[in-house]
């Protein structure tokens, strides 16, 4: 195996392009075989690896930048700098990262998770290597989704103004992780499947040529029409236009084309934009057929390509997105709203039945959020669904435009919580503590999937401002769920379990481990009550005065960010309210990123476990605790 | 004078384009006076009289929905739409708003005031008029430079998509705030400068319709010569190529040539971009002479055209401008970066002595956080100049680029706190609140002008990871400055007034506040101790365990969202400690959105006062006041 020899990127030097076709081959067996037991990011590492092996075969990294957007298609890159040994811990706790990572190796300068990063890295790069006076390359690789991010067009904005040396490659396989929308796309589409284009090229300068000059009073005119043409031998105007110089399109599986066009990009100055040809998939025919199901795997049969079905309860994104067809059917004002995420926010079937009402802007946080506000400034009832993570990118929208004017937006905010193999970058912790500061929001999370279809009731039938309900990426815990769910009263808890002097406020998949704490402590002869505290914005108030009243101690437990999370609004409360001394103690996560792994083991790292629960209300209750268990 | 005749859009319509153009130079006297007085943003609405007029003259507001980007250039519509009588209460207190407020008129239909949200508004509304079978048009004016702005590009690349009616008016008049940057500018320009743009149009058709059909092998060759063609006959292909349907340029100052095209553009189908070149400030000569400064304007004097200077200490943006210049002279890893703020952030000075270490990325937050993260991973040391308010658009980058890789950005955030005029939509009250909670992330504000230099000392000073200082939007206290201010150590604060029993915690202007109610207690027999917060992040650890164990009740004053900020951080580690008995109250911003007034109203209207200081101290120590007052 010619693969066993690669220890880093200047052992692919010594090689022909022969040899490198063949390294291709031995790769993609590698991404198969590895990834059918760990589950990754096949598709898009299939479609990278002769442009991978182009780049480092030609480039010299570290020396020189390597930028991948997003950073999911960098295994690749990772086997030819020496992490090959590491694919069967991928994603896995104390593994190698799903993405780029730097304290990995040497190779890995920029680390992202989130799309459309890469170009604002790459003018970075760039620009302080010119300050520096030295002379490294700047390559960055970026999806045709990604490049439809607002922060990647501001990017490329300003890399057409400054004229930087740089490589930007556009890896245009025809999607993102769903199929691309946007003018973008249909442009790319465009010049994609012009076949008739490099003959056309040729016949065209056949022409230029014969045009004689022509003087007088056309002169001028005749010279601009000559400068058009050069709008046919380029096709990416729409680059040029921005300042970039374009080249391409190029099959991005031909080893040879691609040396060529990036020799031919790394002497020009300037920007330049590679246009490469992917296919999603490539070599692995269940891939190619349905990219992407394939863009992330999970573990699957090599033969078949059967994954392996995950068990058990419905996933709460499924809840979610069968319960607003139900509610689509009972209300025309609701529509649906997604950036690039139709399949991952459970909303393909939503798609199917009401394809009129089912609005996909692209990776497109922002103005996904602004034209929410504005459809239900209209009347209508628009369900913007988002991950947690991805609705950071859209922090100001939710302030300024929803919240400011109030607007009957609904927030389906996925993936709250901890989210396992993806880790640090997609975590949903924060949304919490960045929204619950925010004027006119309400904001739910369920304790079981019934409950999430109560809450979506709930948010449909409200009118009074913006309503969001958070909800984390796991199984739904079994329950039976109501034909025809009854709304909630706005910013009422409820009651679980009774308690005598200890009280633990849970929010959604944390009232599991409330009860296991509890029932570690009524083993000790404690009573710790549980309250389903599944309004976090509103609090219940009522409530609240009530638990103060009856002496109780009370622990707050969430699985999201500890500082300026709900544990917080509830501290805050008690001290609105002048009771000082009510002793309330947060069990959230701590002010740190939290690395990939399952969510049992991120739960584990940081404590949100039941064994803790049950030391923490030993350590607030020292003495009752101490004679409880006969040490006093 | 035909002014006194409007009382709506529909009084327009009788009237001729003479008529027209005599109500506009009426409009500009009116703005010129009104505005002399009042401050405002002037050079931007002298801009768009005759194009407002047109809008409304063709088309049926509200019916027909008007979305003006940013809207501060919405006082034409205003005038227009029968508020004429409230601008001399232009944002001030109560008064009229300064943007597009919906309370005002049914005419305002869309608020902003943050920049580049009217595309996906009016997306937005296209999409919900279509769902409803309503029939009404939709028409969005947006400058050149919020154009650039990501989530305005985002909308872009999908109504290129959608294709539904809307009319997209492109106001250019080269700059934003600032003069523009970025390679759609340069575009722009482009287009702009092309004098002979309209004759070599007709002899270009007058070429076309002679070339000869060519037959044979060159047929279809020939025919794609004539299709380039038609890139001469438009010239904005770059729009085109987003899918909308380009129409201009026209002068934005000749009534008669607006309506023709705006009449084009609305008997078109799908989108339709109008090119519009204005002249910010047209008709008064000093804010032709200089639209950047004539762009939100003081009260001047109308003859001289001389405005009235700010008196007392120099702003803090000031200093922070001058304190750059110093350190950047000390250390060459020092770069400034600005998203089209290079005036407001106290950067001209810089710009000229380090044309190559300013850079100005154009509307662009997000872009200029990665951008930055990049440049301090490259060993620069990036100060990202912003205001808190537009702050909220780089959050996800902050907390997935910058804290998360832990690089050494430094952050200066400026106009925190209450902005007064600007309103609600500027406030720069949430900053704590949404960047507390991210990890690695270190957050000053200074008491004074001398501890602004030294924090900004201490900022390039550090080397272990983010760091930002937030200064307010006014002046400083007055203070000497030291000529080599000595960095601080990292989360220390600061004792300046001792007390019994009591302590205020407060952060910035709210130094002075606190001393003020100190000094009320003091004369009722209550010494009250004032700390100098000046690290919100990290707590001074060991100072809140001292005042703690002195037995003091504690007020935290910001001038800040309350829900999740500086106070609530207080609340959290004392809980973390087991301190649950030490009594914390929190004076910041409730929960609701503060509108334009003085910042000192604004102040008044939350109780960032020393009288209520004052009353909620008495509230926090019933007997002991009530002893001290004789009541008990």
């Amino acid at each position: 195996m010619l693969l066993d020899q690669i220890s880093g990127p200047k052992d692919l030097k010594e090689l022909n392009v022969a040899q490198l076709e063949e390294l291709a081959g031995e790769i993609r067996q590698f991404l198969i075989q590895k990834l059918s037991v760990t589950g990754g990011h096949l598709a898009p590492n299939l479609g990278v690896v002769e442009l991978t092996l182009a780049m480092h075969f030609l480039f010299h990294s570290p020396d020189d930048k390597f930028i991948f957007d997003v950073g999911h298609q960098s295994y690749v890159h990772k086997i030819l700098t020496g992490r090959m040994e590491q694919f069967d811990t991928l994603r896995k706790y104390k593994g190698l990262c799903g993405f780029v990572k730097r304290s990995e190796s040497e190779h890995d300068v920029w680390e992202a998770g989130h799309s459309s990063t890469s170009l604002s890295a790459a003018m970075g790069m760039a620009l302080a290597r010119d300050l520096k006076g030295d002379d490294n390359r700047v390559v960055a690789v970026i999806g045709d989704g990604a490049l439809t991010g607002g922060m990647a067009l501001e990017a490329l904005n300003h890399i057409g103004h400054e004229k930087r040396n740089m490589i930007v490659i556009l890896n245009d396989n025809e999607m993102s992780i769903a199929p691309n929308v946007g003018a973008l796309h249909h442009y790319l589409g465009k010049i994609r499947t012009d076949r008739h284009y490099q003959k056309a090229k040729d016949e065209l300068q056949h022409l230029l040529n014969k045009i004689p000059a022509i003087g007088g009073k056309l002169a001028k005119t005749a010279e601009r029409f000559k400068d058009s043409l050069k709008y046919l031998l380029v096709s990416g105007i729409l680059f040029e236009q921005f300042g970039l110089t374009y080249l391409g399109p190029v099959d991005g599986h031909d080893i040879d084309g691609l040396l060529d066009i990036l020799k031919q990009a790394d002497s020009m100055p300037g920007p330049v934009l590679v246009h490469v040809i992917t296919v999603k998939g490539k070599g692995y025919s269940p891939a190619e057929a349905d990219s992407h199901k394939w863009h992330g795997a999970s573990p699957y049969k090599i033969e078949s390509g059967q994954m392996v079905k995950a068990v058990g309860p419905p996933m709460y994104t499924k809840v979610f997105g069968d319960m607003l067809i139900q509610l689509a059917e009972q209300d025309e004002r609701v529509v649906a709203v997604t950036p690039a995420m139709p399949g991952g926010s459970g909303l393909l079937d939503f798609a199917e039945k009401f394809p009129n009402r089912m609005i996909d802007v692209g990776i497109a946080e922002q103005h996904a959020a602004t034209l929410s506000a504005a459809l239900a400034l209209e009347g209508l009832k628009p369900v913007f669904a988002v991950y947690s993570t991805f609705l950071q990118r859209a922090y100001d929208q939710v302030v300024h435009d929803i919240c400011r004017q109030n607007l009957n937006v609904v927030f389906a905010i996925d993936r709250a919580g901890f989210v396992g193999p993806d880790g640090e970058t997609h975590q949903g912790v924060y949304d919490i503590s960045f929204l619950r500061h925010v004027p006119n929001l309400v904001i739910m999370m369920p304790k079981d999937e019934n409950e999430l279809r109560r809450m979506m009731k709930t948010a449909i039938d409200y009118n009074d401002g913006p309503i969001a309900v958070r909800y984390p990426r796991i199984n739904g815990v079994g329950v039976e769920l109501d034909a025809h769910p009854e709304p909630l009263p706005i910013g009422k808890w409820e009651w679980l379990r009774e308690g005598e002097g200890n009280v633990i406020l849970a929010i959604g998949p944390m009232i599991g481990v409330a009860e296991e704490a509890a029932d570690l402590m009524k083993r000790e002869g404690a009573l710790v009550g549980i309250v389903n505290a599944r309004f976090i914005k509103p609090l219940d108030e009522e409530m609240l005065l009530a638990i103060a009243e009856q002496g109780n101690r009370i622990i707050v437990l969430e699985e999201g960010a500890e500082l300026g999370g709900f544990g917080s609004s509830v501290l805050e409360f008690y001290s609105r309210k002048g009771l000082y001394e009510v002793p309330v103690r947060i069990i959230g996560v701590p002010d740190l990123y939290v690395e990939h792994g399952s969510i049992e083991q991120q739960r584990e790292e940081v404590g949100l476990t039941a064994e803790h629960v049950a030391a923490e209300l030993r350590a607030m209750n020292p003495r009752r605790m101490k004679r409880v268990t006969g040490q006093a």
